[in-house]
């Protein structure tokens, strides 16, 4: 029976989509087992559970896999643990506005940023203006959400299903920043946002989940060159 | 006081996404107005309301705009008027079941079928070969939901969230199959999905709602031979 109620998350320290997950499970209080898996050598079990996109992350609970696609687990863990601050607010209307602008986040904005660390070039050039552009479009969407500005504390006991969208895409862009050789999240053109991700970046939630930064640029690196040597852009 | 519980969705007939709204507002029975959009001379309402992606469909209700962004309007039709049949099932696990599915429709397999539609030669080829391999995974994965044979009568006592993306996407199959002279929905390749298309197809409310095959035709014909010429795939 104790089996039946264990939750386990297979993940990947570098995934990005498995951060979301880890942070909304922590978030809610959520007691889980995390597998990391082998991405190069993916385990039979993992195969079993996702057969569809054979990609991490997969959580399971009592023995049943919940899939990942565009936020559908978060979506689940919100309505599955009532307990814990909601990843959503109740409000029909106030829940699509945040869903829309998480949706923006991560097909609109991080799809601009991903172009930008795979390419070179005119392409590349024009991803980054894009992706600055989307940043902007984000920053004004946001200023209506919070009218005052961001404070630490407050988004500690309220962090929702946006702020982690937000974290997985940006909380590290120093990352991108270094590898690109670019400021993205600018505190002059995008100030709110450049607080935003400044006050997740300092919850204690958020920094035990963060793998170093150099850990990351080299990974990222890895990525871009590979990218460019297969053309993938 | 009228005003303020009126709803108004913002659309076009040839709109695959506002035929998703359409049909989710008429199944749960909402009565609205419906405002055919001008596509090549967008109202100033139309920018007011959706000036991040300036696009239909949107649902105006209360005099607030509610956007469209990866069926997060079916979410808010769903969650806001309770009468009616629920377009997601209402235990946690089968909803997330419910929308990966729908994700895996709206993004990986209706995806290749536009690709298909825009192209020629040898990445048509590719994206026809992909489309119907992610059909029959579709096919696959909803043996699971489906154990028994698609019942057209079931079927409209029970619309839900993956019926209306399957129709947005793929019930008028014959008309791209007439443009790119293939056969896309097959009969004896994926049963399943042809007997579901087929019994939603006869629904009084799904034929209401599609426009003539031969007008579908033309309007695809048209898009195709623009992308074709600005090399949009």
């Amino acid at each position: 029976m104790a089996e039946g109620n264990k939750v386990t998350l297979h993940g990947s320290w570098l995934s990005l989509y498995t951060k979301r997950v880890e942070l909304a499970l922590k978030t809610k209080g959520i007691p889980f087992e995390f597998v990391e898996a082998d991405l190069n050598n993916k385990s039979p079990l993992l195969l079993k559970y996702n057969p569809v996109h054979k990609k991490v992350p997969v959580l399971v609970r009592n023995g049943k896999p919940i899939l990942s696609h565009s936020g559908s687990v978060l979506e689940y863990i919100d309505e599955t643990w009532k307990t814990g601050p909601g990843l959503l607010p109740e409000d029909p209307y106030e829940r699509a506005r945040v869903r829309f602008w998480a949706s923006f986040v991560h097909q609109q904005v991080f799809e601009s940023l991903s172009l930008a660390c795979r390419s070179d070039g005119e392409v590349q050039e024009k991803a980054i203006k894009e992706l600055l552009e989307k940043l902007k479009t984000f920053e004004e969407g946001m200023k209506e959400f919070f009218p005052d500005s961001i404070d630490s504390i407050e988004r500690t006991k309220n962090l929702g299903l946006l702020d982690i969208v937000l974290y997985s895409g940006f909380g590290a862009h120093k990352v991108p920043e270094e590898v690109l050789g670019t400021k993205i999240i600018d505190p002059e053109k995008t100030p709110l946002i450049f607080s935003w991700l400044t006050a997740l970046n300092e919850l204690p939630l958020v920094k035990e989940l963060t793998p170093p930064h150099e850990k990351l640029v080299a990974v990222l690196q890895f990525f871009r060159n590979n990218a460019l040597k297969c053309g993938a852009a």
